[in-house]
């Protein structure tokens, strides 16, 4: 790259905090010369610098994949043994495909509920992004509003991911389960998005009853952790500032408020199924955004 | 369907404001009998209601696709000629594919200023969404965070999203700028997607391009309302909702706030591309969420 461009200037590469780190350095001695060896030209781009975030105790706030306005108080006052019984051939369909997966992974971890529930985040964070996305397609090339649903869908999917980041900080999955979240994610992604655009009720419907199973996989965990056949452990940081939990909390917390959530999008996903069944369209009803 | 279901409740499916509708019904004779007898059996999760949300002055907020908290004050200051000077070939790449793909625009609508912003907006749309969901997907992949870069392309989307919905409350586009917006996008999104895919520093080198021609479009649409060449007109209220402007506000305002949003869009996607061709990962590098 040339020096001449009208727009460009020398930056360190290696000084992450780029705001700050540039003109204090002056005490860094060897490793300065070190670095200005290093030092490339970048655009003037480099830097648009995200904005300065505190806690309410003033301290800086430490996640970049949510703000603290996005933390919230699970409602776990939810029913979480609602079911929505298949009445149609859709929804019979769409309930079998759901128990059809979940024996085989269920006979896969059994009781290893972590690493179950980390495969589970990463399948279940893959419908709300798939349905946003064609709704907010839809949205564009038909010129008209979603009714709030893409932000609804998108909300879900990611809520499923905040899951899956809590997960993570106390469980690293081995490479056999990496290999296999790759390559279900592969087919269920496919397999999702064409369903959603042939039919977006048996999409919804299957997501509702992905979750309710979701819901069920979680009360078992709970349940393992209550009478003591699995060790509690203190809550991940990430957790406590997601969901404004005690900072004495636990992962029985953790999986309370985790299995609260799933009822949340077990509910939105068979009422959106629910519109569709009776020959409307999303759009034609406010989404519960923020529902949860 | 059948009523014997144990969750199953009969509901009037005419009723759109189904809280409240189907108690205070009694005024409306006839009607009210005809509705009656296509009253059908609906599952028990029909009806997961939105929040009810107000304005700060007590009135209901009407709009679904974004909440009061999701408004902001645009910043206008922002430089609106700021340019990045191709100097790799991937930049020349990006850079002539925009103008190649500019001219033919320009041409077709000639000063037809919204016309031109309409198609502008369904196509600028895209980027954010296409990138966003490719990064969700990565994190779930390889269970890691990606640093806001999620959350700052999505939101990019919807704010473009937002543009389109602000227009098309002044224009409704005829049938043949339909058919073309189909067209485009049914290209430009798959076109996008393996750009993305294939390299993102080109895909967000060719947004950042797309950003200024879209800064330079808004600012000839600005010098013609400003010279009187086309005529001013009230600001449609969703523009005057989202963006908190003064009641009295002209189409003027609303296109300057427009141009800033997408002057913001352009810094973060040559941002984004730098960072890949300094050969680093976006999820480096936080991303400026929020930042418009």
């Amino acid at each position: 790259m040339s020096t001449t461009m009208g727009t460009t200037r020398v930056f360190n590469v290696h000084a992450r905090n780029w705001s700050t780190q540039a003109s204090s350095s002056d005490s860094s001695g060897s490793e300065k010369n070190d670095d200005n060896e290093k030092k490339l030209t970048v655009s003037s781009y480099w830097g648009v610098t995200p904005p300065s975030i505190t806690k309410a105790d003033g301290s800086a706030w430490k996640w970049n994949c949510f703000r603290p306005w996005e933390a919230y108080q699970a409602d776990t006052s939810i029913d979480v043994k609602k079911h929505h019984t298949p009445v149609t051939w859709n929804d019979k369909f769409a309930y079998w495909i759901v128990q059809a997966c979940k024996y085989p992974a269920h006979l896969y971890f059994q009781r290893k509920h972590i690493h179950h529930a980390v495969l589970l985040e990463t399948v279940a964070a893959v419908p709300g992004m798939v349905g946003g996305m064609l709704l907010h397609t839809k949205s564009l090339r038909r010129f008209e509003q979603s009714g709030g649903w893409i932000k609804a869908l998108l909300e879900e999917a990611e809520n499923e991911r905040m899951h899956l980041m809590t997960f993570i900080d106390i469980y690293r999955p081995k490479w056999h389960e990496r290999a296999l979240v790759f390559a279900v994610q592969g087919v269920f992604f496919n397999a999702y998005f064409l369903a959603y655009l042939a039919s977006p009720k048996l999409a919804h419907r299957i997501t509702g009853y992905l979750e309710e199973e979701a819901v069920s996989s979680y009360t078992e965990f709970l349940n393992d952790l209550e009478n003591g056949a699995m060790e509690d452990i203190p809550a991940p940081a990430i957790a406590i500032d997601y969901w404004c939990l005690p900072q004495n909390s636990t992962l029985k917390d953790v999986v309370r408020v985790i299995r609260a959530d799933e009822a949340h999008h077990r509910d939105i996903n068979h009422f959106a199924s629910d519109i569709h069944c009776q020959g409307h369209e999303l759009k034609e009803y406010p989404a519960p955004i923020g529902y949860h």
